[in-house]
């Protein structure tokens, strides 16, 4: 296997260009993710181009080496470049990111769409959420955290290929397009909205449950897209419940109906 | 109002060595906490003492001087070794912390009992939802995050001080002492449990909820202490769930009836 030796590297300098700039992933078509599981999780849903490891990493996971791709040994001081933070695990692959649209959305299944939420946790949390229980797509606004950034990989722990992702633009024309499919769409918002408690598990022609920002909740112009609105209710002993928890509650309340 | 100029003041050192050792916290009886609307939300459930704030920040909250207690300015530089991270906002306080035991806990209540939960981020999100969703308590083990841990306090938002937190040492005791009080106790567990959707929303004795370590679970010896256990279900998307995000469906599961 050839061993990459200087950080100047091309392939190194191409894979930290993925992991620092969102528009280059998107132009390329392609994200790099760090780690041991994480990797071999993502080949579940995403092609492998090529995988850099450390030797300690090979010695510990010679599993590895059954991964598709091209491989390269990489040096310690080379894989402290690629990764985003200062602990890593010495694995790292570059993937072909999977393009979903917004077409693709039928009637009767089951969405999440999230309105400019910047938390890379809160965003990989949700997908997560939305992967266990069975969601059928993810929509996401201009202004949301990038799907295919290191953080966000590693809050959704591999769900960002195992659930269609979709790039939406603005949110209430991509609404109405799934109203259009007479999908329900459900706003998350504190005021005029009915508790979740009294709202149905379900509904025949499927449902998409639209959250918003940490900070400023949904849009006006996405709430009045949307079919209706839903609120989880909460004794007056806090004023919010973080946005990865609420909307998780959110997506077990409308989950796959076998579970 | 005083003004505090040295790093090396005595009442620097005192509230320095409260946010970083849980032992002192607890042999003194009180814990600092930091922030604009933190030390303000803390003060509805537990007694201010001291108020240490920049003059940058008194000017941006006037209303912080009506708050009780004793009142100090700080140079920034002073507040820069209150606070355990790089950005604060230059508002400190040291609190007396509540004290509640296992004693108070009734039949017919709704309690959270944490075993070897160490990430602050999950006991203060499992907090602040338990506070959220009507719960009666909290019940520590030994190996648990601190609770008023500056990263727990942040991750709570106050919550620590709207519910009741018990620390009861091993868990299989205090599990046997809340069943004697006729209280369902249901262990969160993957294995040989039933699905959360079969079980009831509420117990006529009362319902504790027990999870355990992120990584290990709970011990075999909790599990079996327990009435039973119980298990969020999900597709094969996924390996497991965040442990906030699980807990969390849990109390919303078991949540006062009236929400």
């Amino acid at each position: 296997m050839e061993k990459i030796t200087s950080r100047e590297n091309a392939k190194i300098k191409y894979a930290c260009r993925l992991a620092s700039s969102g528009a280059f992933r998107r132009s390329e078509g392609k994200f790099l993710a760090e780690g041991r599981k994480l990797c071999p999780e993502l080949c579940r849903g995403a092609a492998l181009e090529t995988l850099f490891c450390t030797e300690a990493a090979l010695e510990k996971c010679p599993e590895l080496a059954g991964l598709p791709g091209e491989h390269y040994l990489v040096e310690d001081h080379v894989a402290d470049k690629l990764a985003d933070v200062g602990t890593h695990q010495g694995v790292f692959g570059i993937f072909r990111t999977p393009v979903h649209t917004l077409d693709e959305a039928k009637t009767g299944g089951r969405y999440l769409a999230l309105e400019r939420v910047q938390d890379p946790g809160n965003v990989g949390t949700l997908l997560r959420s939305a992967a266990a229980f069975g969601f059928d797509g993810v929509l996401l606004s201009d202004g949301c955290a990038s799907v295919f950034a290191p953080k966000t990989l590693r809050a959704s722990m591999g769900a960002a290929v195992r659930v269609p992702v979709m790039e939406v633009g603005a949110m209430p024309a991509a609404i109405a397009a799934l109203r259009a499919k007479n999908i329900t769409c459900l706003a998350a918002a504190l005021y005029q909205s009915q508790p979740l408690s009294a709202a149905r598990p379900g509904y025949p022609g499927g449902v998409c449950v639209v959250i918003g920002s940490e900070g400023q909740g949904l849009t006006e112009e996405t709430i009045a897209a949307c079919s209706g609105t839903v609120r989880i209710p909460m004794t007056d002993r806090v004023e919010s419940l973080n946005a990865g928890i609420a909307g998780s509650i959110l997506l077990w309340h409308f989950r796959e109906e076998s579970l």
